[in-house]
C-alpha cells in the first residue's frame, strides 16, 4: 500500500445531512489515518471553498465558516473539469435532493469521479438518466453507492444487490418507506386504541417536524413512489419513472390547489370522515390501515397506498416513525427477510453515506 | 482492468452449505465472467481435488466426483503453501465447522490468501486466534469475511461492522440468535394460544431436522453463545471466550450424562414441569418466554438464556425458525434497527458466503 495515498473528497450540500456527514468524516479521517481524506470542494447553492491546489479543507470548521466565503460555486461542468485534473482518486458526495446535480453524474461518473449519495433523484428519474449512470460507471470503473436514498441509513439497498447479486429470485417487496407515513397511522389508527383524528395527527407530525414545510408533499405519496422506483429497478424491473405505476394520494382533491401548507391544515378537518371510514372498515375485519409500497416482481406490479393488515402483521406493530422494508424471496420462502428502523434523520441519512464512503474507499 | 485476470478459489467442506455455495458459485461465474474464478482445491475430509498446474475444476461435477477422485486432502500447511505458490489472487472458502481449519487461519492471511467462511470457530475461540487473525490479515492486506457465522445470510455482521465503522455507539445487541429455540418456544409458548408440551416440542422439532442430531447440542446454549462471542467482540468487547459470560442451559442437570440423544429424548418428559412452570410464570404477566442473547456494551454483560417478553415485543412475535437481532445505538436512540428472517439453511449460509466473496473480489 502507497502510505502518501491522498482521496480527494467533494461535498456539496450542508444542510442537515451534510453537517452530519462531514462531521462523521472528521471522525473518521481521525480514526483511520490511512488513505488521507482531502476535502478540497464544498459548496452550498450560493458558496463554495476550493483552490487550484487541491488544499485541504479543515472538516471542522468548513461548514460554519462557508457563509463568509468570497467562492461561489462552480458549474457542475467546471466542477467535473476540476475534479478530474488531478491524478488523485476522487469521491462526490452529493448532499442535496437536487434534480440538477442527480443529472449531472453520468457527466462525473464518466470521468473517473465516483459518486455516495442520498439524493433519490437520479435513481428515481427518468429509466434514461438510470440507463447513463450505470453505464458510464461500468465504461469508467468509477463507482456510485446511493444507500441512504431508501430507508436512511437502514441497510436496505446493499441487502437488496446482495439477494440479486448472489443468484436469489426476489418475488415481492413490500414496507413502509416513509418515516412521515409511519408516524401518522401508527397515531391515527393505533393497535390498540382508537387513535386520533386524521387532522389532527397530521397537525402534531408538522409540529414535532416529521414533515414536510407543505404536510401535502408528504402525503402526495411521491417520496414513497421514488422509493419503490429505485427497489423495483435494484429488482430488475425497467420502471420507467415514480408516476408510471398507481399512487395513492391522501390530499382530498378539493385542497390540492390550495395556497398554502397553513390552508391545507385549516381545511384538512373537512375531510376527517373519510379517513375515518376507511378506518373504521378495517377495524370491522380486525385490522388496521397502513400507507404502504409494494412491488410484485413476477407480474411487475408496483404500487403505493393504503392497505388493510391483521394487528400482529410487523407493518402493523411498527413504532414511531420506523420504516418497516420486507424482501420476499425463493431463498428466504414463506417468511421474509425484515429490516426495521428509522428511516429518516439527519445522523442515520449521513451514516448511510458514511458507509458507502468507506465501501468505494475499499475498492479506489 | 486486466481482462486475462484470474482469481483461484479453494474450497474445504462440501456438506449442506458446501453443496448450496458451489451452485451459488457457478452461476455466478456463469453471470459474471470477469474475473475468471477458478476452483483450483476442494477436498471433504477425505478425499480433494487439485492439479500442479492450478487447472480449473469443473463447478458443475466437482463434488459429486470427489468420492472417485484419488487424491486425498493436502495438510493445512500444505495447502496453504500450494495455494501462495502462484501469482494468481486467492480465495479460501472454508465451508466446515473444523476447530483445525479456523485455527490456520493465520496462517493462510499471512500468505496473502484471502478467507470466507461461516464457520463460527475462528471468531469465538479464544480471544488470541481472533488477534491473530485480524493482525494478519492487517499485516498482509488478505481480507476475511465471515457474515454467515451469525444469522446465516441475514446483513448482522456487515450491518454492526457499518455501525462501528462510522462511529455509531452501539449500546446494546439482543435477539433470538437460533432457528432451533426460536423453534421451539413458538410453538412451547406462543403468543396466542397455550402451546404444546416442551419435550413434545423438542421431539417435533427434531423430527423436523431442526435440531442436532443430539438436540442437547442446540439446547446448551453454547451455539448461541459462540455467536454472541462473535458480535460482543465486534462491538469493541475483548470476550475471551464463549464461556467466559453466564449462559443458561436448557438441558435438566440429571440429563447431561445420559448416553445418547435418543435416552435424553426418551427421559425429557419426566422434566416437563420445570419448563411449564417458567411458562407459566411470564403468563402471569401476560409474557410469554424466550431463548435469548444480549449484550450489553457500557457495563460489558453478555449473557444467554430465558428472558420474558411482552406478547406485542418483536422478539415474542417471531415466526417459524426466524432469527432476530436488534441493533441500539446512540444514533438509533430508542427503537433499535432490527434484521430478521431465517437464521439457518443451506442456500441462505451459502448467500452469506457468495455475497461476502463478491465483497472480497471487489476489492481484489
Amino acid at each position: 500500500m502507497n502510505s502518501a495515498r491522498q482521496i480527494n473528497i467533494a461535498v456539496i450540500g450542508a444542510g442537515g445531512v451534510g453537517k452530519c456527514f462531514l462531521s462523521q468524516l472528521e471522525q473518521l479521517a481521525k480514526r483511520r489515518p490511512e488513505p488521507k481524506l482531502a476535502l478540497v470542494y464544498i459548496c452550498t447553492s450560493k458558496k463554495a471553498f476550493y483552490s487550484a491546489e487541491y488544499a485541504s479543507i479543515p472538516l471542522d470548521t468548513a461548514i460554519s465558516s462557508l457563509p463568509s466565503s468570497s467562492q461561489t460555486p462552480l458549474p457542475l461542468s467546471g466542477l467535473a473539469d476540476y475534479l478530474s485534473a488531478t491524478s488523485s482518486k476522487t469521491v462526490l458526495i452529493d448532499n442535496t435532493s437536487s434534480q440538477d446535480v442527480a443529472e449531472a453524474y453520468p457527466l462525473f461518473l464518466s470521468r473517473g469521479i465516483s459518486i455516495v449519495t442520498p439524493n433519490k433523484k437520479a435513481f428515481s428519474g427518468s429509466y434514461k438518466l438510470w440507463q447513463g449512470i450505470f453505464s458510464a460507471s461500468a465504461q469508467s470503473g468509477a463507482l456510485v453507492y446511493h444507500e441512504s436514498s431508501v430507508g436512511a441509513g437502514l441497510p436496505v439497498i446493499s441487502t437488496l444487490k446482495d439477494l440479486v447479486d448472489t443468484g436469489d429470485e426476489v418475488t415481492k417487496i413490500e414496507g413502509v418507506f416513509s418515516g412521515t407515513m409511519s408516524f401518522l397511522f401508527n397515531s391515527f389508527a393505533p393497535t390498540s386504541g382508537s387513535g386520533g383524528q386524521w387532522s389532527a395527527e397530521v397537525k402534531k407530525a408538522k409540529e414535532l417536524g416529521y414533515t414536510e414545510p407543505d404536510p401535502r408533499d408528504d402525503l402526495n405519496g411521491l417520496d414513497v413512489a421514488r422509493k419503490l422506483t429505485i427497489l423495483a429497478r435494484l429488482a430488475g424491473l425497467e420502471v420507467e419513472s415514480p408516476s408510471s405505476f398507481p399512487v395513492q394520494s391522501l390530499i382530498p382533491q378539493e385542497l390540492e390547489s390550495v395556497a398554502s401548507g397553513d390552508e391545507f391544515l385549516e381545511k384538512l378537518p373537512e375531510f376527517d370522515s373519510r379517513m375515518e371510514e376507511t378506518k373504521a372498515e378495517a377495524e370491522k375485519e380486525g385490522k388496521v390501515v397502513r400507507f404502504v409500497g409494494s412491488i410484485d416482481v413476477a407480474t411487475k406490479q408496483v404500487k403505493v397506498g393504503l392497505e388493510k393488515f391483521d394487528r400482529s402483521h410487523p407493518i402493523a406493530a411498527l413504532k414511531g416513525s420506523d420504516n418497516i422494508i420486507s424482501f420476499y424471496t425463493k431463498r428466504y420462502g414463506s417468511n421474509p427477510l425484515i429490516i426495521q428502523g428509522a428511516g429518516a434523520g439527519g445522523e442515520v441519512t449521513a451514516m448511510g453515506v458514511t458507509s458507502d464512503l468507506l465501501k468505494v474507499l475499499s475498492q479506489l
